[in-house]
């Protein structure tokens, strides 16, 4: 692992998300990576779950900003961030989604563990919809 | 798991760090719980080396602030905070403590394992003291 890369990594993430470049994202992973999102549900696994994962995440219009820096320790990134869903990107929109409940805004926290070719193959997301969703 | 208990507890542990409570901060863990701070390096295993790591840590005179809100995921807690080390509490330092570096600030972001008990069984800190410690 390498530092600069998994730095890189994550701040490539953040970027594709925002992309809508779900196959970026995917690229991200190792063969046979998981992805628990959030912690304590059924992982994805595999470069088919994880694509249709983000291809799905990315058409709702979310966009995600970080709200500090990445933490590095051996071989996981940790960063916080926000999902401010509805509201932030309307003009990029290609179709109205109806969302009555207005904008909404998720905190999050993602840990990236990375193999030696600097792949990530495990992510955990941790939020709560229960608690953690704010309608603003 | 309770969510409030597990909001609680991570409160309680930044408040017992700040008034320097070692046996309080010992007493969130579980018997046989785990602390690898930062992750990567050999975990402190079951209530005396716990209580030894944060017995030295409390004496640095450090103080911890939150940066963020705890994210809760099922039996985990996440939350990001900023280690001030040196200058922040120097009126209540029982001893002058040499630090030729200088006031330094480091970031870090801990996820905490709670049993069912709302006990701490797995504590891992992700920071890296070679890229992370910021002198001020």
């Amino acid at each position: 692992m390498n530092h600069t890369k998994m730095q890189a990594a994550v701040q490539a993430y953040i970027d594709l998300f925002n992309a809508k470049d779900a196959e970026g994202i995917a690229d991200l992973y190792a063969d046979n990576a998981t992805v628990e999102d959030p912690y304590g549900t059924q992982p994805k696994k595999g470069r088919a779950e994880i694509l249709e994962f983000y291809s799905g995440a990315v058409k709702s219009g979310s966009t995600l900003v970080r709200t500090g820096p990445t933490q590095i320790a051996s071989n996981v990134a940790a960063f916080a961030f926000t999902v401010y869903i509805g509201g932030l990107d309307e003009e990029s929109k290609g179709v109205d989604i109806d969302m009555p409940m207005g904008k909404m805004e998720i905190d999050v926290i993602d840990t990236f563990q990375f193999n030696e070719g600097d792949k990530v193959t495990a992510m955990k997301a941790y939020w709560d919809p229960a608690v953690n969703l704010r309608q603003t």
